[in-house]
């Protein structure tokens, strides 16, 4: 008891000591496969699948992204209202420059020389317009309320099919995208540093031949998502241009390329869907010589292209590499735990096991077993 | 020794020994107690709070969103400038189609028929355009420099009030919203599947009735964030439409469903804040007959409603699952050692246990305590 | 082995008792103090490193944002075809307002009255255009192809340098931002709570006198991301304004500001690239008093500003507060580990604590060594 005290008192001396626990070594090829074994799943799963499938030595980061576009194409129409009528680009891009998305005018109903003034309403349409309580002649047989509008009133038909600018899956469009991981303050462009000039001039983009071309031609785009065209083009639709940027910073920065993919984004199917199709109406004003304003509205059929860009970038980090052997070694002490519950349960000499390995001692003393 | 050298020679042997630790098994329920009940309470926090609550075996993933709107109504004013006249989405919405924000038009200063020319300025305005030297009558009684502008120019007035468009409370927008969980490749739109095309042809959502319609009434959003739409819709101001989408994926996908709010963005109070509200100017161009270029300047006021799309989808993945794990199994580990401490110095018979827990070993040989 | 049974029989007896490693203490000044400084190293980099560097005991959440922007300011041109003119915002700005992003145009090639007819096209440009299959003169030397199109046809010359509106870069714009953090249900503006009215009127940002003014001159913003605002005007440009929200919610919210860095997204240097700068076409449409519409069509060089929000908000969480500590735990582990090999590997006496250590039985009973 002496020297036990000794040693509590000169705290340094115990705090020197090196405690470790004593080990009951047990000879046997069974129990000491199945240990070794479980052991070795352990250590596959954390080394294989968490540190090199999953990259769970890494720290992650999510892009933060700006995106220019440039449509190209001239389209001709010929309509009885319009005659023969090029569309070029300053036509056909409403607005002329967003960002992050574009809009390809494809099909339209135009209603010219509205003014406001009072006309007959179309049937069913008057909630749209502001009724003066008269009744007038809506034509030589039917009477309908008149209404204060911008008059002529848009007939309401259904959009022309074939779509006006057919033409438009032809256009091409030029995507540049800048991409910034902040946290590992890393910027690239997916006009990749391998392509020149010449090249971009006259590529166009395709899975097979031209991967890295960031020239896109419009029908290429729907075909990808498998619709087609022409019938995306007469009710307009929403179409997802998606640039993916999974990026392994630990890699060469060469290996951190855009994979790009399309996809329909607006609801084709009649079922549980309300405006199918994707349309807006907007105006042209004009004055006349005597200072009365007319529009020409135009309810404007078309596709338009949001670019959604998304993606993860990975670069090694102590951290989460500590996290994920921590936790694995936290799993190799629960091998234990089931393989000394092996032993001492299912071995023929589990008691002579027993004895060996625990001790027992209660508040009276040892138990002798 | 010999066996003992043997056995390291030939490794084998020793690699299929199984190692465990000597134990010692105190019978004291005092001690029993507490280590049960301490282990059972980091079980139930791993258990209970990390992986039901929390969902700490999910991994998750950030929302990808495109969003397309479109806006119904019709606005009647009656105003000296212009007289009876008839506002639809062509007049109201600027620009006509937007991505994931649209502006409605509610109020306006129109200074009509402006040509580029020489004026007289008004005071304290002179910094917005371009003095030419001289000095003319501004009115009979005072005179001001000359100016190079757009004239006649914009007066300095306060908007109207009550709002010229104040109609506009009562327009709808329908709100189209597709989402994605890249990492789960999970696309959901919110037109939910179980509500039929004739539904939406005629609701209007309303958090108790109709919490799952797609189409708002501006005035309903501006009151849903406590805010008066009229008051509102003088200055203008931004409008946050919030569309929550948290998914757990191990769940049924018809449980993913959107949660609309709605919340003011822009500071209304006037305390440090600047140019309050919400407007900009834009122009329609004409040109007279002669060739001059003459422009409407509209000062527009109104309410931007930004969709702002957010949420997280977790589904259940092994690597953070093994993490938790791990990470409470270590945790177990602790409780041993505040055990351990407990019951050697707080004790009664203390020193009884540790003459069996410890064994002295120095450089000499064991130590007799 | 009566009693022993008796102890199995009899699940609460065993249930209760308290199951403590037996321990051999080396008292080694060598190994203790390795011991004791390994352990210190790790517990140094949980609690250093881990918790309070790296702030591993906070969950995160990355911000939610919406930006409005006022641009004010005026440029006088002063060219043959349009003479002496202003350009204010409702002329320079396109479209009048976005939502995140706004474009300044600087530069400009104008190409008016152009009405829907036939003219001979320009060299090499006749992809863009519909041939009619004659051929005209194009000037009193060369003949080209006959165009239907939109003439006379805008002429390919470079745009104009020095930039038309080279004024441009004394232009303010004020920047509001509203974010939100959903998790931790947390908003905050970029004009702070401690910056008065009077003092956002008149203020301009500066890096060093005015950190926090939220309105900033166009040329200021170009110049801190190294580039030259006259020569970028004259081709145009993208811009990015990032606003970085690095918020610690532990910490008072005063503490969370927002930092302003700037940078240009598009590439200017002339090696893989391809339509450099920043342009787009637009026209402004009008109707003679014959009807026929003539458009007056721009090609609008200028520079884009994209305001890029980013950020992540940590504040305190359980979960990963215990996942590190968790996982420190088992890295403590590994130490003793380490120290055993080093005792009984290269130790002198490692036999005789070797002997103390381990007790060997195999399935014939205990092996003396």
């Amino acid at each position: 008891i002496m020297s036990k005290k000794g040693c509590c008192d000169s705290v340094g001396e115990c705090f020197f000591d090196y405690y470790t626990s004593k080990i009951l070594v047990i000879r046997s090829r069974k129990v000491g496969t199945l240990n070794r074994f479980t052991q070795a799943l352990v250590i596959a799963y954390v080394i294989g699948y968490v540190c090199v499938l999953k990259k769970g030595y890494q720290d992650t980061d999510t892009v933060l992204s700006s995106v220019t576009t440039k449509v190209k194409g001239i389209a001709l129409t010929n309509t009885t209202e319009l005659g023969e009528r090029i569309w070029d680009v300053a036509d056909y891009i409403i607005p002329p420059q967003e960002d992050g998305s574009f809009f390809v005018l494809t099909n339209m109903i135009i209603t010219p020389n509205q003014t406001q003034s009072k006309c007959a309403e179309v049937s069913h349409y008057g909630r749209h317009s502001v009724q003066t309580g008269r009744c007038v002649n809506y034509n030589d047989t039917v009477k309908t309320c008149e209404v204060l509008s911008w008059c002529p009133l848009e007939k309401i038909v259904e959009p022309p099919n074939p779509p006006l600018l057919a033409d438009a899956e032809n256009f091409t469009v030029l995507i540049k995208n800048n991409i910034r991981y902040p946290k590992f303050n890393f910027n690239k462009r997916n006009i990749l540093p391998n392509i020149n000039s010449s090249y971009l001039t006259q590529c166009v983009f395709s899975r097979k031949t031209d991967p890295d071309c960031p020239i896109f031609r419009l029908k290429d785009i729907v075909e990808e998502a498998e619709e087609d065209f022409q019938t995306m083009a007469v009710h307009g639709g929403v179409m997802g241009v998606q640039i993916r940027w999974d990026c392994d910073l630990d890699m060469p920065q060469s290996w951190c390329v855009p994979r790009y993919t399309f996809r329909r984004l607006d609801n084709k199917d009649p079922e549980n869907n309300v405006a199918p199709g994707y349309n807006f109406r907007f105006a042209k004003y004009y004055k006349d010589s005597d200072g009365t304003e007319t529009r020409t509205l135009i309810k404007g059929y078309g596709i338009r292209f949001d670019v959604l860009v998304f993606g993860q970038a990975g670069k090694f980090n102590i951290i989460p590499t500590l996290l994920n052997i921590g936790a694995g070694l936290a799993l190799l002490g629960l091998v234990n735990v089931i393989c000394d519950w092996i032993v001492l349960t299912f071995m023929t000499r589990k008691h002579h096991y027993k004895e060996q390995k625990y001790t027992y001692v209660d508040d009276f003393g040892l138990v002798s077993i």
